[in-house]
């Protein structure tokens, strides 16, 4: 008999759903197999209002229906009032700040990130318990934007010592080495950037689908948020910052960044916990830590993997859309019973 | 009226023109404009004999007919008798060695670059006076590849103080720096590494056509690369490593390395060296060093350049092949007249 394993209540903590058809595509994808997700607000326009939030919030649950899933829904950061945030706290999860231009959709983000400009805001959220989630990036030389992004993060810890800050989706030694230095920093850490580095997106042929922000870095770098993962570290959380882009967006002059990883997140995490004798982290890196951290009972849905070989499909297509997931073609050993 | 340059002979050290259809595509774009142009040997198979090199050059001179213009051949690196490089001596202007598998069509390359296993080969080329042009990369991370080959270079400048050994398309201030150092060292420099980092190839969205082996690194690296350019540093000649692949090699999953300027280098060359003040130093970058470093005279040939806009093509097509150039749509400050 194949050797199984249960997950309990796996968690995304950073995904991107989009809006509309790509919505009815992709939103099963996560919603299959993952008890809930926290969702990105980087829609076109982005989610600022309470209205905005709960129509998109009901999209979700319509697109996911029947699934036993809930969406954790976010701000776009901006200035917003004590009264606001009051008034629309119960709804979401954290409020997500990302630098302007930085990523996808993130024309209208911050232009500069100064603890002191931004203090009504964030000592309110401080205040009101909520969380603040950033895309850590400055930029500068794209190897370097993390980097140069932890003098922001030492500010904000230390400005807002009750605001919990979460750093998304690190990509450096340097992000995990600033986990131990402030209790009120946690961090993301996607799939993908357990697993590739830079050699894997421009070392040999150039690979679209692996390009995404922040860019995969060094060997040291994807060792460091490895070890945390596997390793169960508190502070650490699953987040896929799977982001789906149609074929056409990147494989041509001028390609999206973005890796589409949501149906095969659990089983690849799998395989590579189980080489790293670590299948034993694999409840804290996936949920325990994310409830911990957010503060939050997660519902109750079990995931059994069984150790049998699952081949990729090329593409997933449906409504009109498309979207290519890592590891297309290829085959996992793991796979959702 | 318009301002306007002369080039007097200028010379391209370092091409890709491939063979067959491609060939009669791309060859004419450098012909018209070059007097003369270093061609690589890596064809499949490679150029490793007199008969595959002669036979070579004339199907480049009849796809250039018409022109004045003269390719420079080399022969693809192997261990060669000394008897065998007699007799090629005058037919070839170097030797080009790539390490195995690390770029486009180098998979019979050289396993281990050591000046000792190499010497027989090594020692006739320096007695001979056949220089040895050499694509400097080690298989390690992406953006140390150049700098970890730096002492393999020391190493060959050292036991062959007599061979002319060319560091082919520099791309970071260690190879600059290292040209100081040894009399026998010398360095071709692209188009496209005097003007983009990586973060034209992956900072913002993903830039397949401006992805190239080796991978253009940071600003330090680039501003050194040009610095050695417009001062006209008598070490470093022009060296396109223009490369030409259909599109949809280049806009696809698994993209090919290499990027395409031949027909639009000399408009651009013009426009960064008057954009630094330098246009004294172009010649001696585009034709003089280089005739100086391989003892030749080149062909005379006056390519006038004048200050009105032109247009790149979106793409050259021609012969059921279509490659598309660097600033493809984009407007550049000087023609050719």
């Amino acid at each position: 008999m194949s050797k199984e394993i249960t997950l309990n209540s796996p968690l995304d903590m950073h995904l991107h759903l989009r809006d509309a058809e790509m919505l009815k595509l992709v939103g099963p994808l996560t919603s299959k197999t993952f008890a809930g997700a926290l969702v990105m607000p980087n829609l076109v326009p982005p989610i600022t209002t309470k209205e905005a939030l709960l129509s998109y919030k009901s999209r979700i649950l319509e697109a996911c229906k029947g699934d036993t899933f809930e969406p954790f829904m976010t701000l776009f950061f901006q200035e917003y009032s004590r009264e606001f945030l009051e008034e629309v706290k119960d709804e979401i999860i954290g409020i997500k700040l990302y630098p302007a231009g930085i990523t996808t959709n993130s024309e209208n983000g911050v232009a500069a990130i100064d603890a002191q400009s931004l203090r009504p805001t964030l000592e309110a959220m401080s205040d009101l318990g909520i969380p603040l989630c950033v895309h850590g990036e400055t930029n500068g030389f794209v190897m370097d934007r993390e980097k140069e992004f932890m003098p922001i993060y030492e500010g904000l810890a230390k400005s807002f010592p009750k605001l919990k800050i979460i750093m998304e989706h690190i990509t450096t030694k340097d992000a995990v080495d600033l986990l131990d230095k402030y209790d009120n920093l946690y961090a993301t850490i996607t799939l993908h950037h357990l697993i590739i580095t830079l050699d894997d997106v421009a070392g040999g042929m150039l690979q679209p689908h692996l390009f995404c922000k922040p860019i995969a870095k060094r060997y040291e770098d994807r060792d460091s948020l490895l070890n945390a993962a596997i390793t169960g570290n508190p502070k650490v959380m699953f987040g896929s910052d799977s982001a789906p882009h149609p074929k056409h967006k990147k494989e041509s002059c001028g390609c999206a960044a973005g890796v589409f990883t949501s149906p095969i997140a659990l089983q690849v995490l799998a395989e590579l916990f189980e080489k790293h004798d670590s299948l034993d982290n694999l409840n804290a890196f996936l949920s325990l830590n994310a409830q911990k951290i957010y503060d939050f009972k997660a519902l109750k849905k079990d995931i059994t993997l069984v150790k049998e070989e699952f081949t990729v499909p090329n593409i997933y297509e449906d409504f009109g859309e498309n979207v290519v997931p890592m590891y297309n073609n290829q085959k996992l050993a793991w796979s959702i019973k």
